[in-house]
């Protein structure tokens, strides 16, 4: 097991505080991490990656005190009270059921940073009605997450109906040409909608981040 | 300069008579093809990618008996007369303005081949209602072909908004991560709408030899 | 487990109802959709990518009303009674023994559509008398799918010799080079035969609905 | 040339009007774009990728009715006015001399669409003192663009130190292993930075365009 | 200029000459190389990748003392006599028109090894009649070797058909996905058509001197 | 199961059988061609990457009417008669241990043919006195096959010190840049070394066959 | 099995005995090797990439001559003395926690090696504090190696403060655009940070070869 | 022109002054960066990339204050004094002619930071006499750069024959497979061969900056 030398001052220089990704790490490390964060430790960590058998691992006695989902693979101990009063919510809009274990690691990231969001599932453009139908309150919120795989035009199509920050996020979803969501990933970046922020393949978790950094703005 | 040996009996076997693709073709090679099919030589051939400076090379005598079309880069003396009655129109939409040498050879081999057509241009997803307005007119043809670069998602839309057969042709527009095409021919080939069919980059000529195929089948 | 938003209107607008891509649907999500589109629900409904181990999953008495094939991985309850008369038969060509999960497929697809098809196996051109002897009946069909891995060259060699709409399905057969049908996928794009036709890696599901689409224009 | 179906209604619709990319454009369509679009004709449009060889093409009565950019490759007629009062600056900060072109593209931009902006340009991390002399400047701001080439470790220094929305630009510059661009976008796109949004190579029109979305929220 | 060692001693190890590759090679360098292996020097040597250009700027009185193909971009002084009486002929096959510049590489290449060669152009498998009416004459010949682009499907239907050693170059003719000739190369690395061995990219000059190792077997 | 057409006649047209290529063949046809061709069927067929727990998986009677080999994954009934005398022996060059599982299948396909081959195992160049102190062994040999991974230097070292025709096969060993052997691949195509041929990566089955066209020249 | 031959002679060419990289060897060459150089066999020999489950298959006497790392996957028998007095100790600098297995690769190297080490361990750019406060350390070493993966930001930032030789190895952490180590290792390649050196993804053995190289120089 | 921020201090931070890379640069900041570094400045600078056309447009004033060599492309107004007494020479290893610029840029770079070298030129293997011949002479030197393209063979047996820091800098030298220097990149970076270090394809610069760090820990 290697040392580790956690960055608690990030809160204060970034307004978010460091998370586990716990993908890669070594089991020795993810349990002192597990132990060290448990609810009532006063530090508000999120962990990402963390996937149902290797929490399973995890003694009962600390698990008990994590907050953890399986479909998102997201875990905490305390959440974040918000510094400021958070004004606005963020519409998480995914193309279809296969996306939802990465709309809910950006959901499930915006509940531990004390923002509150809704899911718009189910929006592929193969069936626009089922957006514009919902396009009203989608752009009732302040910033718009959108997951797509495949084509992601979804991304596109959103990026022309609405005036709110666009944060898209590339899921892994489809086979052959998707190229585990690579060219999800190319397509968002390359949409002629304007403005468009693009982020990696199948980070919600960052997109979350993103909308905390906007609207954190209006908070300060 | 090479000997060449063409492909007379292509027409007899697949419908559609050989083309001459001019780029790479050596000077002297090109020279000899466009001597040989001339307008009134009784063969009908269609030449792509023949750039404007390289048809200004040839002597006046041979030039004006071709049909020469600068943005597609195509020429053809003699047109085929279709051989049954072609029932039925082919729709070209294109996303932007910057595909329009990639429609446009997708348009003169049409007509080349004997086959009506109408262009919906302009029609990319970032402003939808350029499309819908025009949807009727589009679900009037037979087969409608797709040209659209950078994500594509024009395929997708479309693809959810019409039973034609719907040929998508990917062009090279773009920079960056549109990669000279790749994530439009990517995005293409995944769409989640049902049944659409893919060409090479910038492959108009392609798609309009494939809407041939499909409409001589009523034909014949 | 996500809500689900399904598309029941697409068939009146694209002549295909929905269909379920079972990889990367989480077990839940599965399952409800299983439970709804039973044999006698009235909704036809084409489940792709359902490896045996998740069907198995699912309880007897509904497994019992589904017609399940475990070669193509594809299920359904109810299948379709073509809206008009289709007329006209598919081809199912395919290069080698191996391409059979992706050729049949495209068969089941057909058959649930309810489109006459017929196999045309192991007609890989390193034995060219193998397609020869199968040309005529080939040709004695409206519509051709080509299925082949590694080169494809069999794309190529059938469009030189079919006049019919040709629909190319790569396939992931092969090592190293190949890079799991990427290659076959290049060659189809860019073979000198005109008009063909290009799907994604392995997409049987799409080629067939292309072949419905081709179709339904003679039903309608 | 083709016809074109302009999007006028953009900027209700996402708070955003059209722009022209020129690039891929034929001569005759750039033409009438621009002498559509000058000064006092009511429309403010902005055309980018413009090059001086091009824009020097156009006659002197249009180009003097051009506000034009050589370094950023960018023109328009009139500008912009902002609708609310759009609170808040942009800071651009860039890695190198060589991400300019890109830097002042968004810059330009901004400057167009009536946002305040600054430079801190030539803050490459090999000399980490530039950046850490500029900081306070830079979170003064409330928005931070951060171009920057090669491995872009700019990028996720910058997202350790400030709390702003960070909208990242991969630039072109570099040769080898930097391959055009890619390598800084890979690498923005997988900072271990939190929340940072990353933009295509060289697309410093699209990360003014997002701080613009971002700003708007504010003023509305 | 940098210093040049040259490998006279080549042919006594490996039965074959060192030949320069022109492209890359600085003036002087190339220069001072042309000098030295002119007509009558004793020492044959094979410059290839030799542009028109290029070897016009060298004085007239240097370039009448070279055997110069424009179309293969070759040179030599002297040609080399075969050691021992070489038996066997190579037929070089083609696919298009546009493979010309390679197929005559390799010809030139084997015609300065003191080999025998034919070539047989054209034959791409679109029109197969083309490849069946000479292949007698190609089985014939002791060793093929096959030059193609695009899909290179010619290379798996040739080596289904002759028992010879076959040889392939993939050529960088065609676009989009057919990559520069990347396509081609992968295609015919993973033919079903047992034992076809593979070169680079437009490597005429290498498949002629493999033919020679094979040739040479029989002659020593 | 797909029904099975199988090339018997592929030995008179091309002087090779064909063969089975096991993976990625469904069980049901797997055993059916193993039952086909069992020792004493008269019908000498190579197995090739037949992994041990799938030939486990037969039935005893079957699994002793075959010669199987676990290290090269290959397994035959009965092996080839020559049909002349083939003359000449076959080098089979290897860099390093794990280069085996490749250097085994070419040997044992060798066998299988009725050629005669010496493995010279372990000739890595990071320490050349290993392959300097075999090398005229190697030259005694009429054709060398040379299966090396990594960056392959091995074959270009061979190419400078042979007269041989020299047959290279990239092999998958090593991790992150060796990108599973396509390091090996593009070393080997672009050897300085003239003359020397490739085969896809890890295809020792290749390389013999082409070594068996070119002795059986010699031979008829 | 395979014959094999070890390049016993490889420390007195270059300084460095043969290492035994144990991925890819069949178990019976594994175990060979295992049984010939426990400790106090009198030949030092390094096993990397050798798996815990692998080395757990090796009989308990043969387990115990061992000095086994699983962390690191390294295991020896006897460890090399130092020929001269190597003067200097090597800094081992990781971004964070998931890079453990690739510095501890190159820690055990180095104390098999018989060189100094330290480790600096969780020094990633986000939070640059923790990278700042150890530097004097740091640059108490002479020699410095990174291990980083994701956007190796940390390798550019540390080339820019220190003077000593810097040996960067990006490591496999990270998903989607991470590419399991490829943007790593190009934005090692492309850093502006002058004079760093890479090398493959994961190979911390490499590194401290290198070092070793290095830290020779001063010892002869 | 934008605003240029130099690092005047890099050098007392790590021992090497900032560099000017002229790629990329606009003409007016190249143009102001000459003037301010010419001869007696006080500031010795180096230029790399410097194309003979761009240094050309500069004032023959501005000229004669610099050493300029056009086949590395580099200039330089003053050159550094060692600020210690830097021991050791370093050999610069090339495998072709075509690879001159490259090692010339190192060898330029050496002599502007005051160390000592010496050119090994052509010493491809596919003469391998050629690089032994001369093997005795390099091993003489302190540190070993390696100029390669293609295959970049000559790494791997360098690297096996020498003891000392062996810095491997692919070139883009070759065509097709080559792929402008990937190639080699990828081979030295899985060279068998220990402890080799590897740079951006063409980066003779930056070799020779890791060459000074790794001299100048002798020196200090």
């Amino acid at each position: 097991m290697s040392t580790i030398c956690f960055d608690y001052d990030r809160r204060s220089r970034v307004g978010l505080p460091e998370a586990v990704f716990c993908e890669g790490k070594d089991d020795a490390s993810l349990m002192t991490l597990l132990k060290r964060f448990v609810r009532g430790s006063g530090r508000p960590v999120l962990f990402t990656r963390l996937a149902p058998e290797r929490f399973e691992a995890a003694p009962l006695e600390i698990r008990r005190l994590y907050d953890y989902d399986p479909l998102s693979r997201t875990a905490y101990g305390d959440s974040l009270q918000p510094e400021g009063a958070v004004r606005g919510e963020v519409a998480v809009v995914t193309a279809g059921t296969s996306d939802a274990a990465v709309s809910h690691e950006a959901g499930r990231t915006l509940e531990y940073l004390g923002i509150k969001h809704r899911y718009f599932e189910d929006c592929g453009v193969a069936g626009l009605w089922r957006l514009q139908e919902r396009l009203e309150e989608i752009n009732a919120c302040s910033v718009v997450i959108c997951c797509a795989g495949l084509d992601a035009a979804l991304a596109s199509v959103l990026g022309g109906l609405t005036s709110r920050p666009l944060l898209c996020v590339p899921t892994s979803v489809g086979y052959g040409a998707a190229r585990a969501g690579e060219t999800a990933l190319s397509a968002m970046l390359c949409s002629c909608a304007p403005g468009l922020s693009t982020f990696n393949i199948d980070n919600g978790y960052g997109a979350a981040c993103a909308a905390a950094r906007i609207l954190n703005l209006g908070a300060s």
